[in-house]
């Protein structure tokens, strides 16, 4: 047996949205198989949505089911067929599980896997004592990195490293790019633009302490939305060109509002956060030519390259733990905008 | 002097949009100057829309202005400085007249030149006996090719080319391709893209006439979005992986909502048409990971290559001409909805 | 027991080269074990080339060793954890059966996989009854397609698609394509690259009967360098720019100079063929700003890509069925270039 | 009249190469032309090779001609239809001057211009008091960067930053980049990459001090190719994928044999030096899938970039002064390698 934090039933009370039961254990069934001693796993606004039911017309939900997506630990046992670690490594978990033979994994493209489980939103993830995965979903880590530190890399790390990685193919140095939100992804998501091109980069917040931790973290600019016209700064700061790629962690009707303002010609929108919705004339687009980018999380081998981003020290990740029996606490918190950085769970 | 259709208040009355004005004839100014008397110039949808001043908001107009921005004729006169051509060449007329010397000139995107001038939008265009262009803005036509056949491309023809030729790198053998709205624009669209890749392609539009030209054009499947369910078409062609690539050139309202279900992760949903909005969840772009791609007018050097592709005969245009005097009674069929393939003014 | 050709010893003596052995039948000893019975089996230029001992430096080899690369035929059997195909469906054979857990393979990349075994190369291949390989190697076939006449596909097939694939990123409409030997691979890649762009294709072959071939499937112009000089023609075709992409079959001495003299700038010439060497001033690649790019066979994902082609009637292939007693003779024929088309080998 | 260091007669006496001339001071002609006064002048290792004659069989050249392709200075004069400099702006000068209306030149290949001159390789440059150009060739320059600092990216810099960012597109955070060569080129490009992606950086060179400073530049490793085997260094430091880019800033017949044992399945070595000779199998390449790249000077859209780099302190650039009276002394050092960065005359 072992604890899990589990969700019956969708609700918008966060306080009381899971339950810590005690579960059977998972055993190792196919030859593919790894169970990790989950010693880190980050709790992600995503948790709060899934619990909301915001997913359940986007993808099978089983009821209940043990949520926890961004998961590192200790590998405890193998199946026969794996390779590539074995009982005792340190570990990354990348939250999907994926079937390595269908089109899309043969391709690179592991997240649009047409036999995957996702950790904690199609099956049960690592807010629990242990953490059933595959070989085809574990990174060994690098000497000296803690589990609970890289933990949240493994969803909020990878969908902003992924973001960032398709943003910098379009960035040439002079180029401005543009982060709004300097949240839990946003701040990795600047981090990574600084490690990997060389574009100005301007940071959006309508928080003085994020705009602050974006200051730090390599933003040559920072804008407040709410005491400053978003469209004329970056007009200014581009020299009339507008933002040649846009990382929108926010994904609110007035952030992606801003992109027929502040993309330049040719540029894209990228929607990673998803809080609201896109309204605009298809003649915006034709007039602009510019793109709204949806994200998802990234791939494996993106993870890889995220994990020697973090063993190099490019990536600094700011976090603070909990007991897995404050995971409803850390779901209000996060609901309520006291949690800077990301908390990690560490049951 | 000389005749040209003018411009000279915005209405919605496309019986009596424009004038036929007696005007001065254009004069070589500058080194770089071509002067070209037209000989065919297109009628495009925008030129509804620029009446009705749906383009105001987005460029400078300046009224009276002739309109016309599809023109091929031969070449009359050329400044000291004009290499390329000379008196007595037949050429085809990209719209934009362009600087040559700002970043996206000197970048070959055109169409984004911080100094450009547009013919029949921002400047007069070849509604007109002649047009005043320039050395940057021309291409001599390969032997043979009629000045008022090949003159939609100009835009209609290189829009959609240059939609298709973005198309065309995230289009595999065996990988779906959706054109959606088989008119002036979708029915080459169509064929370029037949011509330069080999995925399978899948044609959508509720006129039966329509849907038989993109049968002959290479369309391997067609859609009647009035009396199939697109999404599920789709997904059945595909064998449930969607549209690598959708090609929309229509942009209305009922066909962007269609992104969602038809796209294939990864996929592209290209806005070229703009008849209306995009209204859609952010988490829908996320979950999906698809873009919305705006594109506008394609490159001078898209145009090189379009005709290319029209020399070896693997772009047929569908074109009916008339004569000066008849624009309005062409804008009006337009809308009408009476015009099938292009109709070409012969002035 | 089965019958197998294997090579016991390295030697020029092609009439001699392999021994048709009784052998035990495979078995499927993994989960992912897929047993094909073989009813074609291509004979390639490379099957010589190991004979002769001179892929010994490059892989480990231990012989005595089943030779055969492109194989395609029925599955018998399968391990129990193979979800893609059953007994009985007809497949193609990627020959190289990769781990799909190397950070290559999960690119998609499995040509480089860490792990990999290549058929009739570094493992038992396909001149046998049967052939030993696993579920990430093995693409059904659509109905109708004869594994006699795909197999070639498997090598020869997926080499030239692969290398037409990377050509056609650099191929507009209007550019030059060379294609340098039009045999078992070449007239494939012509094929390929007249399926999936709209560039002028030039075809160079020392035989008038590969030249005429090469008209018939697709080739705009031919040269014959014995009696043409192959620079001044490709200049003249291309108006003085040169050939965008060159994908050189051969790979002589004599083709891999040409470069210099025949790549338009920033152009590429792929080495395919690999008779010969490459002597080259490093000047010659500055000034000219070419590449010489070496190419694999294709990916697993591109033999599905292939796959497609055939199935839709774009890529023919011209094919001689053989016994597997006549393997002796059919290497001694290639190597007196008396094979047009390619070989297969039907046991 | 002005001074000019002019080439009367190809030889290999570095010491006696070029004379100080008194010559007509360049006039406007054309509405295009730029009169730059000229504040520095990088000395290339080029202008050793075309005092040599080697260049002869590669470009017409017109003797006596002035050398000099790396300047930098202050506009004096400007002819009717320049508007992106006026007199008394600082600009750096790209080495060739470009016509602006040909297919390359369009597509932003500046430097495939099919009507171009190279400054002191085909036309008089601007080892002289003054420099007659054009508006496509003159970059401003941010405030406070002296001409004398920044000449010799007009070349050195642009063709390293050129490879560098071909290279960029090929590095992933964790993959292995090596730079063979920190001498004048070498120490940019090693910059360039360490601004513009976050591999590993390798930097091998015979001289201690070039090691030092890659050191002291950003190389996470560096090898000393005479203590050293290269090749065993890169597969340590790589676990055994190899470079997935090389720089190969030497180009000589040691330095492009490493590519089969360095080069990564994939890669690409870079020739950007040109001292000697590629001799290799063709089946080396086949075996590696790697590419021999060549690279020319960059465009003139990259060397903005490249200002935009300098301007933001992400490349020093080692430089000492001489006057123009001391051109042979400073190719004689060069000779003897006893240049340490960069030799900048200044007129």
């Amino acid at each position: 047996m072992m604890r899990a934090a589990r969700l019956h039933e969708y609700t918008h009370d966060m306080s009381d949205g899971l339950s810590i039961d005690d579960v059977d254990a998972p055993q190792v069934a196919s030859g593919d198989d790894v169970i990790v001693e989950v010693e880190g796993a980050g709790w992600c606004q995503t948790d709060n949505h899934i619990i909301e039911g915001m997913w359940e017309q986007y993808v099978p939900q089983d009821l209940p089911m043990t949520l926890g997506h961004e998961n590192a630990g200790t590998v405890i046992e193998t199946g026969d067929d794996v390779d590539i670690v074995s009982a005792g490594d340190q570990v990354i978990c990348h939250p999907v599980q994926t079937c390595g033979t269908c089109r899309p994994c043969r391709q690179g493209e592991t997240m649009y896997c047409e036999n995957d489980a996702f950790n904690g939103l199609t099956t049960d993830g690592g807010f629990a004592d242990q953490l059933l995965t595959g070989d085809r979903s574990v990174i060994p880590l690098p000497e000296g990195v803690d589990p609970a530190d890289i933990a949240p890399h493994a969803d909020a790390g990878i969908t902003a490293y992924h973001a960032a990685k398709k943003a910098v193919n379009g960035l040439n140095p002079g180029d401005t790019a543009v982060v709004i939100g300097i949240g839990g992804l946003g701040h990795i998501g600047l981090q990574c633009l600084d490690a990997m091109c060389a574009a100005d980069l301007v940071a959006v917040d309508i928080k003085q302490s994020a705009r602050d931790l974006a200051d730090d973290l390599g933003a040559h600019y920072t804008i407040d939305p709410e005491s400053e016209d978003v469209a004329s700064e970056v007009e200014a700061i581009s020299d009339g060109v507008g933002a040649a790629q846009v990382l929108d962690f926010v994904g609110a009707d007035e952030t992606t509002a801003l992109a027929p303002d502040i993309c330049a010609a040719g540029g894209d929108h990228h929607i990673i956060g998803y809080g609201g919705h896109i309204h605009e004339p298809a003649q915006a687009l034709v007039n602009g030519e510019f793109a709204y980018q949806g994200n998802i999380v990234g791939q494996y081998t993106e993870l890889q390259e995220l994990v020697a981003l973090v063993d190099r020290g490019a990536v600094d990740l700011h976090t603070t733990q909990y007991d897995l029996g404050d995971v409803n606490t850390v779901a209000q918190m996060l609901e309520d905008r006291e949690i800077d950085g990301r908390a990690v769970i560490t049951p």
